[in-house]
Parts: C-alpha cells; structure tokens; sequence
C-alpha cells in the first residue's frame, strides 16, 4: 500500500512516522550511532542494494537527519547524524529495550551503552511532571477539541 | 520494496522494527491507548481501507500486540492492547517528544497525558545506570564481537 502523507497530521506521533516510519530508516540511524558514516559502511551493515540505500540516504538529508560532508576526490562522502538525528536516540533506545524484553533471541545481540562504562542504559521509565512513574494504564491519549 | 525479514536479527531494534516497523502499527497503537476497541473506531481514526485494517489487525493479534474479545453476535469483536502491546507506550512518547520538538505545527496535536491530572509527561532523558542524564553523544552502539 501506498504509504499516507502524515507531514500534516495533527498528532506529533503521526508526523514523527512520517520521518521514520519506514523500518529502514531507524536501522540506518542505529548504524550511525554506531559509528558507520560512509555509504559502503551502511551498506555492508543493512545488506541493500546502492540504489536503494542512496535513495534512502538522500531522504534523510533533506529531512535534516543527516548531512553529508563530501570528499574532495568525489564518491559519496561522509553521513553524520545532525542534533535533529541524534534527538532519535530516545526511541532506538526504547525499541531495543522493548525487543529485549519481547522478542526472542539466545545469543547476544546489538547494545546501546554508556560510553562512560560501556554498562547498559537504565530501563527508560515515563515519570509524571512531579516525578511519579507511569504505567501504561497511566497514560491517556487525547485528541484536541 | 519488500521488507526484510528481521526477526532472526541480532540486533533488538531490529527485532522491533519487524513487529512495529511499519508507520501504521504504531497509529493503530496510538488509537488503542486513546481508547479505541472496535474495528470501526480504527478505521475511522486511520482512513484506510477495510480489508488493509482487518490484515494489520490480524498480524497484531497474531503478534500477541493486541488480543480480541468475540462478540456473540459476531463482527469483528473487540481489540485490547496486551501487556506487550502496553510496552510500547513509551517508543510513542519519545516518538510524540520528537515530533513535537522537530516537525512544524501550528495547531494543538494528540497529546499522551499523565491519566491522573492531565499533565504532560515529563520529557524523557537516557539514564546511566548510576544516574547520570546521557546525552547521544554519551551513548555507544556495540555490536557483539
């Protein structure tokens, strides 16, 4: 199915999809975080074909995701995270502990650490403004009037 | 594109993504936590198809991301959210956090809000596990060696 243009949506959630909603994308983000910047660093790491991959590649710089710096010889250039990707962080984070805890898996996979100490993250908690800690049950979704 | 298979992946953001990597999976989420049940309510809130939402759900109860109650008089029935399904409250709201601060609305939108007052939840910061608020650049991706 076509994909719905979500750009316009009233829900913050919907226009955030709009960015990242496709499962490529965040895949290309974590390798980022991981330290890959170069096309055939992605490309190695997510196993796609170069059109595709540079297809995706430039969406993302026009979204401000990355920006490229390019080489003097040519090529493809180098793809950093802007402070705009970087503020995804929070979701990849969720994502992994979320399949952590829900998918099946018996050998060690990809980690997100504390570069200090390289120990895991602590388990993200969604805390009230008075810092109480909310189950899902403690969550509403409202829609404006 | 076909999707990739990535249930089998190492890494659990893939894992993720291969149960809610798809724009619509976190929408009919969203729709849940805001109180829909029925089959219409989705439809209506989503604008698609009646046969593409009776496949999406399909694939969620079989995801065990929702699980339906049959009606007597037969119909669709009704969907709840699991306790799986409740684990990704909070990828929506560092998805609704990021939206809210990267993409341009000039209306009020969806909000995810503390039950209890109505409130906005307090942003959501990466921990280390002694405490201290990391930011991306203090947060590495390992893969496993």
């Amino acid at each position: 199915m076509k994909r719905k243009c979500l750009d316009e949506d009233q829900c913050p959630i919907a226009r955030s999809l709009d960015v990242v909603g496709d499962w490529w994308t965040l895949l290309i983000i974590r390798d980022a975080v991981g330290g890959a910047t170069r096309f055939g660093e992605f490309q190695k790491h997510l196993d796609i074909a170069k059109n595709i991959l540079a297809t995706r590649l430039k969406a993302l710089v026009e979204q401000r995701i990355f920006t490229v710096v390019s080489e003097a010889e040519g090529g493809h250039g180098q793809y950093f995270l802007t402070a705009k990707g970087k503020a995804l962080l929070p979701v990849l984070v969720t994502l992994a502990q979320w399949g952590e805890e829900h998918t099946v898996w018996d050998a060690e996979g990809t980690k997100l650490l504390d570069a200090k100490n390289l120990q895991p993250l602590r388990r993200v908690e969604l805390m009230s403004q008075d810092g109480r800690i909310l189950r899902p049950d403690d969550v509403v979704a409202i829609e404006p009037a």
